[in-house]
């Protein structure tokens, strides 16, 4: 195998595919990194048990030479140490000569590393995934329904299917939802083709799968190709592929969670209530759940406090733009509703409560697409 | 003690006296920020058991009053909470408001704190310092000088006057010099008073006090008050006070370690070199030392070269200004030679080797004011 190859597309490449490379491996090539050269380009691969990124750097793409040699061939680098000396090289040409005892050449300006490499066939192959069940979403839209819903996953493997994101289709929506039974996100759009022909009815998405998904992927309104098989979600742009494992496992029934009414409803600013939920949260950190408590003054007014008998406590009257129904005093995460109102992407908030025990839930005022629900806490 | 004051003014204050604040200090009193109104103005005060750092907000300066309210008093607040809430405050302007039950209000727009302060007699008195030993320098040279000399400070407490960087005067020069035994790192400026005038012979500042003041300090040429007693150093601005203990014991004189004579002298661009060391040490970092080698190849050539068994092995040829002696081959610490040739203020750098085994010598080619030197490792 033999390339030249441009330094900047390359060490692009190797970030996105370094995020599913792991020095704890129990497979310890995974530990490196996948170089495959063939007559189209390089493809670079990264894998872990959860997930496998392929990036692929096409020899020349809208007139732009980024390759230019290349001998088709493949070996695996140590992924601990190929990044950094690709990224500190020092000219903007690179060149990467295997030969037939696995020693990789790299040559730049007047500095050559000579590695030790290892076979790429013993490298797990990735499964060839044959299936026609495919859906395409614009980019920037994915990313924008992983940030509303991916912070509410539960960190503990208690119950493991809680650490995924649930993906369901229902009256002809897409839905994301997750929950770490404390909190709920969810998150929905209408589909653009008949449920019916939809690839899947549900799947559970590991959390932090989705997360790596939204690092790599740029903001962009181009659409990104997603397949669905039995075990594994593949993403896939032009040049980028993206494999997942799925979680197994039934995800639970949430919907009977969601309030049908409500007993008071408070309409605010987001901003103004974030800041003041967060000010109050600083007070309330050295309880381990952060509890802060709501109460509504008169029919312009909330007022957020926090009391902590050691440090002191904190008071703030809150303007909002309407209150209906009945009086409230209630008490909950300041940190669930910090996260919960960071995503709003509206000005104006609808918080709808029904009593201090139940569960109650925050939506945007101009759309339906995205709801939040909290558990309060009981101090009362 | 009642003040109404500017926010940013007091966060800026706050952020540099915290710096000398512990949460982990044993004196309980001393992981809180004291606070202290007078007539003329507000000085906050931050201290632990090597340094003090007090800074002054004063009610009106060019013009710009920053306190609108002043009743004097004193209180120490939790400096783990007190930052975090003024930063967070919703208005520009903040009330502070202590009562005889020490309770401490903070009122900013709608949102008021209240916090249980502690009595500010229990903070420790700062001793009353009468020295005439005082001398000033610009304060951009004296950032200059402690990082040319402080990263070279031992992080070993085995000898604990390493910990330190040895200011001392001979030769009517001010010379800073910082060693952990394996490199030494000199500054030295000639004194603008006669050196029999000048406070002090030779004390010792720790490291830690010295790399804490760099960045309160901001980079300007105005000017930096420096008095010193027995054990003791302070550094005074307008509005700043900082005071460090100083390290008790005897410097070892270190003039002796530096080679008079040279074999093999190597005339380099600084930042080709550093490069050129900075991508050999990336296969150096398995040996805990870091360990790479340098050899001269010709009379514009040197190669510099690292090779781990395991990983695989790098050379670069370096093309340098001038080689003038002997032939050589010598072995040293990378992460040495990066710091040495990064603090380096000169386009060009001068090597001065005195054989494969004895310390060597680096140095700007423009001036004599920085010396660094490296004891080399043996592995020929």
């Amino acid at each position: 195998m033999k390339i030249v190859i441009n330094q900047d597309k390359l060490i692009n490449s190797i970030q996105n595919v370094t995020k599913a490379i792991s020095s704890k491996t129990a497979i310890p090539i995974l530990a490196g990194l996948k170089i495959q050269a063939d007559h189209e380009g390089v493809t670079l691969t990264g894998s872990n048990s959860d997930i496998t990124i392929e990036s692929f750097i096409p020899k020349e793409e809208e007139g732009i030479q980024y390759i230019d040699e290349l001998i088709p061939g493949e070996i695996i680098v140590h992924a601990s140490y190929f990044p950094d000396i690709i990224r500190k090289l020092p000219s903007e040409t690179v060149e990467i000569e295997v030969d037939e005892q696995l020693q990789v050449t790299i040559r730049s300006g007047n500095s050559e590393f000579d590695l030790n490499g290892q076979d790429a066939e013993e490298y797990p192959q990735l499964p060839k995934i044959q299936t026609d069940s495919t859906f395409e979403l614009p980019i920037n839209l994915l990313k924008h329904m992983i940030k509303q819903t991916v912070f509410a996953v539960s960190t503990s493997e208690t119950r493991p299917i809680l650490t995924g994101v649930n993906l369901k289709v229902e009256n002809n929506e897409l839905h994301f939802i997750a929950t770490d039974s404390h909190r709920l996100a969810a998150s929905k759009l209408p589909l653009s083709i008949d449920q019916e022909k939809f690839p899947f009815e549900q799947i559970v998405i590991p959390g932090k799968s989705l997360n790596e998904l939204n690092k790599i992927l740029d903001e962009t309104d181009e659409t990104i190709q997603i397949s669905v098989t039995d075990n594994q979600i593949i993403f896939q742009t032009e040049h980028l592929f993206f494999l997942s494992r799925l979680l197994d496992g039934k995800y639970p029934e949430t919907s009977r969670l969601i309030p049908e009414e409500s007993k008071t409803i408070i309409y605010a600013q987001t901003k103004n209530l974030l800041q003041a939920v967060d000010r109050a949260s600083l007070l309330a950190r050295e309880n381990h759940n952060n509890v802060i408590q709501l109460q509504t003054i008169d029919d312009k007014t909330i007022e957020v406090t926090s009391n902590s008998p050691e440090i002191g406590k904190v008071e703030e009257d809150v303007t909002i733009n309407q209150i209906d129904g009945e009086e409230l005093k209630i008490s909950f995460s300041s940190k669930y509703m910090i996260d919960a109102l960071k995503i709003m992407d509206t000005e104006q908030v609808k918080i709808e409560f029904t009593g201090a025990m139940r569960p109650f839930i925050i939506k945007p005022t101009d759309h339906d697409q995205l709801l939040q629900l909290i558990l309060p806490v009981r101090t009362f």
